[in-house]
C-alpha cells in the first residue's frame, strides 16, 4: 500500500463496526488475519461492478457504495451464510474526496447493518470499477447449493420480479425520481440475507436472481439435473411491471431482466407449512421441479414456452 | 454469473491443482465453501492491477497472469502465511480467447507451484484490470506483522533492489529482451513465499517491497514506533542497477523504485546465526533499528540523508 492509499483508507474506510466477528488483525498490514470458529466454514464470493456496464456513468456514490456490497451480500444469502468480513478494491480515475465520502457512507451503512467488518482492500487509479470479496460463515456441512433441487419440489421466489430491470430502463432515459420504486429496486437492491439464513434448514436448493430468473433458475436446473414448470400467472409482479409488459406486448420480459437480487429456491414437496415458517418474508410459489430437463413457462392459455436465456455480461 | 462467464470459467479456469487444501465447494455455485483447519487462521489480502498503471498496455498475458498472482503471493509471504486459495476478478474489454488462454496458463502455473486452488471470481466487460484476493493459512497466533521491530534489531532485505524499477524503464522505452534480468524482475517477480514461512519464527517484523524500499520500510518504522539507519554501502545492488545509478548520478534511486517484491524484515540483535538458518535464501543485512524515528541512509562519506517517500499510486 502506498502512502496515499493509507491516507484514503484512514480517512474513509476505518469506520468501526461494533458487532460481529472482529478480525484478529485488520487493515494496515500486508494481510488481514481472520479467525474462523471451529464449528464454522467460510463462504467466499467475489463480484466486480464496472462503470458503464454494471452501473450508469455518474451514478450516485452513496447508492453505489450500498449496491456493490448488496450484490455480494446476495451471494452469501443464496448460500444461507451469515455475513462476516469484506474486502474492497476500488479503482477510480482520481481522488475525489466527496465521492469517496459518499461511497464509504453507503458501503458502511449496509456493512454495519449486517455486522460486517472491512478487513482490507486496495485503492488504485484507473477507470471506475469496484471489486468486493465477501466472506460469510456457515455451520460446518450446511449450505444452500444450486444442485439440490429434486423432482416434485416446489419453486419459490422472494419479492417481485422485473422491477430492477424496469428501473434501469427508467434511469437510462432519465425518468429518475427518488420515489420511483422500480428505480429504487435497481439502484438500491435489498439482499435477502435473513431469508437465506432461514432457508438453510428448509430449502433443497437456492440461487439469487442477478442475471434474470430464467438464466438463474436454469443454473439450478442444470446443476440439479432436473427441469421446471413455471405457472406464469403466479409470477409475483408489481403493477408497474404488469403495465410495462402490456405496453411492450411481451409476457416473458420479466424472466430475462437482471439485478433483482431476490432469492429463487426449491422446497421439498412434503414441506407443507413452508409459507407459515417463512411468514416474515414475501415469498411466492411459482412452479414445480420436473424430471424433464429445461425450463418451461406455462401461460394462462395452457401454452408452454421453453426459456433458456438471460442477461449476458459480454456483448461481442 | 451469466452463461458466457460460465463458459469462460469452464474453458480457461478449471485446471485442477492436485495438492494443498481443496475447497469443500469450488467454482460454480454462489460462493465457494472453505474449511480452515482448527489450528489455523486465515490471512487475506487483495490487490488490483490496472492496465496502463500497474502494467504496460499490451502486456504479455502469460506473464501478466503470473504477476497478478505473484504480487498477492508476496503479501502472504510478508505475513509468513502458506498459500491456500485465491479468487480472481478479471475485467477485460472483450472475450479474447488467445489472451485468456495465455493469462490462465501463467496464473495456474504459479498457482500450482504453490499448491493453490482457484475458488471463485468474476469475469466482467470493461477496461482491462485484474483483482486478486488471496487466502493463506497461519498457525493460530503466529504471523509476521509490520509492528514488531525493536530498537537494536538488524534490518535485512532479500535479493537485490531496484531491478524491477530499472526493468520498467527499459520496457517503457522498448529496450525489451527476453534475457534481460531487469525486465524479467519487473515482468516476472518471484514472491518470497518460502522465505516468509521460515521467517515466521525468526523475524520481529516483515513487509514486502512493493512501493519502494524507503516507503515500505517507513511503514514498518511507523507501525513499530521506531527509526532505522541504513548503511548505503551494504544495499544489495546488481551491476546493472549500479551502472544506472552512476549514469543518472543519484545514489538514492533504488530506495524509491517499486515492484521488487523482495522481503524487508527485522531480526532480534541476539539472533547471531540468522544467516546460517536462512542460508537457502539470498539475504543481506542493510542496517539497524534505532530509537530515533524516521529512516536515515548513511552514505560512504558518513553523510546521513532522511528518506520518507516512495512510489505513490495516485498522480493528482
Amino acid at each position: 500500500m502506498s502512502s496515499s492509499e493509507f491516507s484514503i483508507i484512514d480517512e474513509f474506510f476505518t469506520l468501526k463496526s461494533s458487532q460481529g466477528v472482529s478480525p484478529e488483525l485488520g487493515i494496515g498490514d500486508d494481510c488481514a488475519i481472520l479467525d474462523v470458529p471451529n464449528d464454522k466454514q467460510l463462504a467466499v464470493s467475489t463480484d466486480t461492478l464496472v462503470e458503464g456496464v454494471h452501473f450508469l456513468t455518474n451514478s450516485d456514490p452513496y447508492l453505489l457504495g450500498r449496491k456493490v456490497l448488496a450484490v455480494n451480500l446476495s451471494d452469501l444469502a443464496a448460500m444461507g451464510a451469515t455475513p462476516a468480513w469484506v474486502s474492497l478494491a476500488i479503482t477510480l480515475p482520481s481522488i475525489n474526496k466527496n465521492w469517496l465520502a459518499q461511497f464509504s457512507k453507503g458501503f458502511f451503512e449496509l456493512a454495519n447493518q449486517h455486522n460486517m467488518h472491512l478487513v482490507g482492500g486496495d485503492t488504485t487509479q484507473g477507470p471506475l470499477s469496484i471489486t468486493v470479496t465477501i466472506m460469510g460463515l456457515l455451520p460446518k456441512g450446511k449450505r444452500l447449493t444450486r444442485s439440490g433441487a429434486k423432482v416434485g419440489d416446489a419453486i419459490y421466489v422472494s419479492g417481485t420480479i422485473g422491477n430492477a430491470g424496469l428501473g434501469l430502463q427508467k434511469a437510462q432515459v432519465n425518468e429518475v425520481s427518488d420515489n420511483d420504486a422500480d428505480v429504487g429496486a435497481y439502484l438500491n437492491p435489498q439482499p435477502r440475507v435473513e431469508l437465506g439464513q432461514q432457508l438453510l434448514t428448509l430449502a433443497s436448493s437456492c440461487i439469487d436472481v442477478s442475471d434474470g430468473l430464467s438464466a438463474d433458475l436454469n443454473h439450478v436446473l442444470k446443476a440439479s439435473g432436473v427441469g421446471a414448470n413455471i405457472a406464469h400467472d403466479t409470477l409475483p409482479l408489481s403493477n408497474s411491471v404488469r403495465e410495462h409488459i402490456t405496453s411492450i406486448g411481451d409476457d416473458l420480459w420479466p424472466y430475462s431482466t437482471g439485478d433483482d437480487y431476490e432469492l429463487c429456491f426449491t422446497v421439498p414437496a412434503n414441506n407443507h407449512d413452508i409459507e407459515t415458517k417463512l411468514s416474515a418474508h414475501a415469498i411466492t410459489k411459482i412452479g414445480v421441479i420436473e424430471r424433464q430437463t429445461g425450463l418451461r413457462i406455462q401461460l394462462t392459455n395452457g401454452e408452454k414456452i421453453a426459456l433458456n436465456k438471460g442477461y449476458e455480461h459480454f456483448n461481442e
